[in-house]
C-alpha cells in the first residue's frame, strides 16, 4: 500500500471516530433527556444532527476520492468500504438519538406518568454496542465484534421487559396510554441503535475473516 | 468510460432492479397479510427475505469488483457507489416488509380488532415511492425523484392518522392494546419505508445534480 493511501485511510478512520463519539454521546443526552425528564438535553441533540449530517456528506467523500485517488485493491478496498458502510450506520443512529430525544420532550410533560425501569439499563447496552463495535473496527478484532453481537439478544429482551411493562400500564390506566406509545417509539429506536451496531460488527467480521457474518442473526419482535 | 466497465455497471444496475421488484412484491404481501389477515402471506414474505439478502451480498461484491477492476472516476465513481447505497437500502425494506409480516400475523390472531382504513392506502403509496425512487434511478432523473421526496410528508399525515385511530381505539377498548400496538409497529414500518424510499431518491439528485438534497428533510415524529 502507497504511503499516500495509508494516511488518507486512516484520516478517514479518524474522522469516523471523532463522528461515533459525537453519537454515542447524543444516545447518551437522548436517553437521559427522556429519563430525567430534562427537555434541554433533547434540545441539544436536535442541534448536534446537524454536524453528524455534514460530516457523513464529508466522511462520503472522503471515501469517493480514496476510491478516484488510490484506487486500492483487496484488503484497502474492503477497508474503505466497511467505512462507507459504519458512516451509514453512524448518520441513522443519530437520526434515532433525535427521535428519541423528541419522545423525551414529550415524556417530560407527563410528570405522573412512570418510565419503565430497564429502559436506562438497555440505554447503557446499547450505547456501549456502538462504542465496541468502532472499537472492534479500529482494532479489526473479530473477536471483539462477536461479542457485541452476543449482547444484542439482550437488549431485545430487555427491550420486550419494557414494552410489558408499558402494556400492563396502558391497559390499567388508559391515561396513560399517549405517554406510553412515545415511550414505546422510544425503546424500539434504542432497539434498533443495538441493531446498527450489530450492522458494524457484522461487517468488521466480514472485513477481518471474510466470512459473511450478516443476516445470521434477524431483527426481533418487539 | 470503457465499454467493459458500462457492461458491469450496466449488470449491476439491472441486478438492483431485479432485487427492487422482489422488495416491492414483499412489501405488497406483508401488508396484505395484515389487511386481509392472511398468514400464508406473511410466510411467504418471511422465506423471501433470505434471497433478498443474499442478493444484497451479491451486489455489493459486484460493486466492489467495479472499484477495484476499472477503478472508475467522477460520475461512474457516484454511480457505483449509489448503487452500493440503494442496494442498502433496499435490504433494510425488506427486513421491515418481514416485520410487517410478522406483525401480520399477530393481527390475525385478533379477528374481532378494527384495522385502520388508511393503512392501506398508505402501504400503497410507501410501495410507489419505492417504485418511483429506483425508476428516477434507471431514467437518471432528479425531476421524477423530488416527486418521491413530496410525497413523504403524505405518508407521515396517513400515519399519524392510523396512529390516532389506534389511540382511540386503545382508550375505549383496552382489550384491543396487543393487537393495536403491533398495528402500531407495523404502521411505523411503513412509514420508515417511505423514509428509505426518499433516501433513494435524494441519492438521485446526489448523483445527477451533484446538490446534496439529503438531510434536508427530517424523519417526522410516529
Amino acid at each position: 500500500m502507497s504511503k499516500h493511501l495509508e494516511r488518507d485511510l486512516e484520516h478517514v478512520e479518524q474522522e469516523i471516530l471523532a463522528m461515533s463519539s459525537m453519537v454515542e454521546d447524543m444516545i447518551q443526552r437522548a436517553c437521559r433527556a427522556l429519563v430525567e425528564r430534562e427537555p434541554s438535553l433533547a434540545v441539544d441533540v436536535i442541534d448536534s444532527d446537524t454536524q453528524v449530517d455534514e460530516r457523513e456528506v464529508h466522511i462520503e467523500d472522503d471515501c469517493l476520492k480514496i476510491f478516484a485517488l488510490h484506487q486500492p485493491v483487496a484488503s484497502d478496498l474492503r477497508r474503505t468500504a466497511t467505512v462507507m458502510k459504519i458512516n451509514n450506520d453512524l448518520e441513522r443512529i443519530a437520526d434515532l438519538a433525535v427521535n428519541i430525544a423528541e419522545r423525551g420532550r414529550v415524556v417530560a410533560s407527563h410528570p405522573q406518568f412512570p418510565i419503565p425501569e430497564t429502559f436506562s439499563a438497555m440505554a447503557t447496552e446499547a450505547i456501549s454496542m456502538v462504542r465496541e463495535a468502532l472499537d472492534s473496527f479500529v482494532k479489526l478484532d473479530a473477536g471483539k465484534a462477536r461479542e457485541v453481537l452476543s449482547k444484542d439478544d439482550h437488549v431485545d429482551d430487555m427491550n420486550r421487559a419494557v414494552i410489558g411493562e408499558l402494556m400492563d400500564l396502558m391497559k390499567e390506566q388508559p391515561s396513560m396510554i399517549d405517554a406510553a406509545l412515545h415511550c414505546f417509539s422510544a425503546s424500539r429506536h434504542v432497539e434498533r441503535i443495538a441493531d446498527h451496531a450489530t450492522n458494524i460488527a457484522e461487517d468488521v467480521i466480514y472485513l477481518v475473516e471474510g466470512e459473511i457474518a450478516r443476516h445470521k442473526y434477524d431483527e426481533s419482535f418487539a
